[in-house]
């Protein structure tokens, strides 16, 4: 559907993800529909999942909390802090899904400036390979595609 | 030189650091040398270098910053935030050294009740298998068991 897909790397035996995805805006544009709130509500995580944002502090040692709900009304919440905010260049965090207690990822987000747009990396860090596999496992990459997708609608609709 | 000597584990081709410790103490008096800042002072790091304690605000999203100084006057930040923080059961912060902007590790440290005492678990998850081996060449290893020495001597102190 996609004419500019999300590339997803999760090498064997490691226990990283990399995710990058090229989108038709601005540095400041992508930092600020992945910062402010109300925005994030609107692209992160699947479409057929409800989003609530609790909280979404993003500053050095902010906290975060979201809960997706699905249609049969199970909810998954998770939440983390942020390390390191440099806005349009960098943003690392930790990531939680409360599921799984104590499986602490970290994440991190760096913009590049490309001849058309502005590139997003991001860089998930799981605390063993079988952590990384199992989420692999449980339907992230469809997740990440997803939100990655509603990412780039959401952009296209801002600069209309 | 010690009997009770520290476990340090790094698998070639991982970014994982593991470290084991027993010690002669309670989880609550373990919880509280490495949770304050005067006494994190006092052992955290190698021998050789002084350390200032510039903030320590064990709590989730609380951050941390120290700074080690060697003989020469080098001096050598690092700095985090908490993710999470279990009294006497499990610590989870992020750690980045300020001479390597954006190579941030994530720490976990659990504590486990022996029939003599408590044993340490700590994990360090790097951002990269590179970044793990550059820093245990940088003598990360030596560093480690001057620490856990310095634990348990200021353990020892504190029963006394």
């Amino acid at each position: 559907m996609s004419t500019n897909p999300t590339t997803i790397k999760a090498e064997a035996g490691t226990p990283f993800v990399e995710v990058t995805r090229d989108f038709d805006a601005t540095p400041a544009q992508l930092f600020r529909v992945q910062t402010d709130p109300d925005l994030v509500a609107q692209w992160l995580g699947p479409r057929n999942l409800e989003m609530r944002v609790e909280e979404y502090d993003v500053r050095p040692g902010g906290r975060y909390r979201y809960i997706h709900r699905d249609p049969d009304g199970a909810e998954y919440a998770f939440r983390g802090v942020f390390h390191s905010v440099e806005p349009e260049t960098r943003v690392i965090q930790t990531f939680e899904w409360e599921g799984a207690p104590g499986e602490v990822c970290l994440e991190r987000a760096t913009y590049e400036k490309t001849d058309t747009g502005v590139r997003l990396h991001t860089q998930s860090v799981f605390p063993s390979v079988e952590a990384r596999d199992a989420a692999v496992q449980s339907g992230m990459e469809y997740g990440i595609r997803d939100a990655m997708d509603r990412l780039a609608e959401l952009l296209a609709g801002d600069r209309s």
